[in-house]
């Protein structure tokens, strides 16, 4: 289903989609070209937003969580994706280790754990789950809510391999976005593949290089297909050295929001668009939608008073914020019963295999729908990404869902490069 | 869906179906392993027979004429299957050039061409139709069903590379099976890609070295998992030298058919089966279920009447048949909506991408389906053949879709076998 576009707005975006759907062939030529060059992560999600003159990626998610939330009728994508994938990386693969996060009490997460290891076995692996829990001392199973269960295993290390009791993995497949850091246990892994690399968790990833590496991405692409590569762009910014508590490089973000703000009202005056310009400050690290907040106003980030200041400093696992993005907000203009909707777009290899919207029928349209305590109802996908129509309309379901299928891949691609670029040293990994 | 067993013989093919979905991770993971050493078609489909005690192909195609015919849902496994054929073929092919059968009023085939080429499409390449016919000396549109059409244009021949007109394909694909003989203007295109190669036409290609590498493959994959490949593979037996006109041959056709009568029946007496043994005597090139006949005993291919013998002597493009193939029969026990139906299996690259039945109300469980002026009805699959389910009995619909799979991957990688093995001279081609 699409939901319904509550703006007037929908021309620029019309024109859009019409764009991507014009140039699909030129589209899909030019990322399968792309895909020479760079390998995809093994997976991804992207967290959309559709302003109706804009249609940009606000995150991208390397350890994505949600795969539960798909529409079943796009599982045979996954395992199709998956396998590509798996001979790709490893061909003769047996054993497949899956980390998943720690918080073995989410049952959504759980569920998005049993719905990759489903996949992943679909493909020939036999999978198995390992923690880096500490409380994972002893094989543990854990309840689904369908009446499944999760065997949860310590992790065994071997000499420069890595397992569990009785089981050599070829593939290490994390789940775990390592925001509290980089395990020892994790390191110098070198004769088995660890995917994503250890650099892809939040211990050593920064939003603002992704951002940079999208910059190029949707510089290139915005060519190729002749449009204003801010229609698919946020701008954004970030500062280094912050402290929240201490007040400290309150200067640096003012600036850089007031910087950001000018930049967006002219976008706004050059396209004609009557709307309140906004960014989002973020944790430059992190994910789960902590450490943000929506600003209309330099002024703002000054007079933060404590509970706002205390908000902003941590994020996941408690962890100190000392760099933030900021990043130019956009509306997001979807409406799904009611509630306001951000579309997440699920990659396997680089195939787009479905997707779902957050819909939050408590928040306003320029505001983060991916934050804790927020309730959000998942909302999948009912038609896939990749069978543009050019009999419809630009706005038709299957032309709409090409489209958050194509940006999601430029997002995808700016992850290959963000890899590549921030590779660590192999003393390090 | 899956259509009602009309049989008391469930359990042998229960066993089977059980053995397949135990073993499914080695499966996944020998195919996988056979795809390293061995390049599947383009693309393929599998006809199979399901006994109740046997499972096995009876004709494999390599120039499939029903994607028309798949369910709508499964089309996106299509276009993800196709993106990653073009991308190891010609990453950067920019052109395809799309060859069809050259009987342009059969609405049913320009429906599968079509979603041929919608699939290529979006797949971000540039698609156009080239005519072997020599009725095509100017572009010609003809209208499909749908109010759709297609354009379908002369050859043009430049040097070593093939188009039509302003048109340089990177890749041509064959839809067409080449029965009437291989044209000189697909002879010694060496700078582009020709898939399937030449000799997967009929003018070269012959069901009986098909069956060979069948053979082999069968074999191995028994082993694998610890089965009689006799569940999975039909015997068979070649003829050369054939005249049914002036009754040449018959010696050879009736010892052979009573050779292979007389190990069916042992088969049938090792494994309790209570039928009656039959064999399918079938040109060995050619399809259309043209030139096929069904015999019970050794007898009735030495008295055949004039109309009998005139049936069996031609197949499509009026071709003389001079080699047939004695092929075990295997009955279908199959049953939809009160007819006898047929599994028809769709892969494009190694992927299995959907299927359908052939349901015929007015034909017998041991008669062949697919025969010129029957009119089938096909039946899309409502599920796709890659997500076994362990918690399902092996009867359930993901599991025997899963179990049609299977043999349909072991037909394609006997197609890649015998393609490697019969692979004309660099002279030739």
């Amino acid at each position: 289903m699409v939901p319904r576009l509550t703006t007037a707005l929908s021309g620029p975006l019309l024109e859009l989609e019409r764009r991507f759907l014009d140039n699909a062939a030129t589209i899909e030529r030019w990322l399968r070209s792309q895909w020479q060059e760079h390998t995809p992560p093994f997976y991804g999600s992207v967290d959309l937003r559709n302003a109706g003159f804009k249609l940009a990626p606000v995150d991208m998610n390397l350890f994505p969580g949600g795969f539960n939330n798909l529409n079943v009728a796009f599982l045979p994508l996954c395992v199709q994706a998956a396998m590509s994938a798996v001979e790709k990386i490893c061909p003769d693969a047996r054993n497949l280790l899956l980390i998943p996060e720690n918080h073995t009490r989410n049952r959504f997460y759980l569920q998005n754990v049993a719905q990759i290891a489903a996949i992943l076995r679909r493909t020939g692996l036999d999978v198995r789950l390992g923690s880096l829990s500490p409380e994972i001392t002893a094989p543990t199973t854990v309840e689904l809510d369908d009446g499944a269960s999760l065997l949860l295993e310590p992790l065994v290390r071997r000499g420069d391999r890595l397992g569990v009791d009785g089981f050599d993995p070829c593939m290490i497949l994390l789940n775990n976005d390592l925001s509290a850091g980089i395990p020892d246990i994790l390191r110098g892994l070198e004769s088995q593949h660890l995917l994503p690399p250890l650099h892809a968790g939040w211990a050593v990833r920064r939003k603002s290089q992704h951002f940079a590496a999208y910059d190029d991405v949707a510089s290139d692409f915005a060519k190729l297909i002749g449009i204003d590569p801010w229609r698919i762009n946020p701008y954004f910014a970030s500062c280094d050295e912050i402290d929240f508590h201490d007040r400290q490089g309150e200067d640096c973000l003012a600036a850089k929001v007031d910087g950001l703000l000018t930049m967006i009202r002219e976008k706004y005056r050059e396209h004609g668009i009557d709307e309140t310009p906004y960014v989002v400050v973020k944790a430059d690290a992190g994910t789960y939608g902590m450490g943000v907040m929506t600003v209309r106003d330099a002024a703002e980030v000054r007079g933060l008073n404590r509970r706002q200041r205390n908000k902003m400093s941590v994020v996941k696992e408690g962890l100190a914020v000392s760099q933030v993005i900021i990043q130019e907000g956009v509306q997001t203009f979807e409406e799904v019963a009611g509630g306001v909707a951000e579309p997440v777009v699920y990659m396997i290899d680089r195939y787009v295999v479905g997707g779902f919207y957050r819909v939050h029928t408590a928040r306003g349209r320029d505001e983060n729908l991916n934050a804790p305590g927020m309730h959000f109802e998942p909302l999948a996908f009912e038609t896939c990404c990749t069978l543009p129509d050019q009999r419809c309309d630009p706005d038709a379901a299957p032309n709409r869902f090409y489209a958050y299928g194509v940006v999601a891949r430029l997002a995808l691609l700016a992850a290959s490069l963000e890899l590549e670029r921030t590779s660590l040293p192999a003393g390090v990994a």
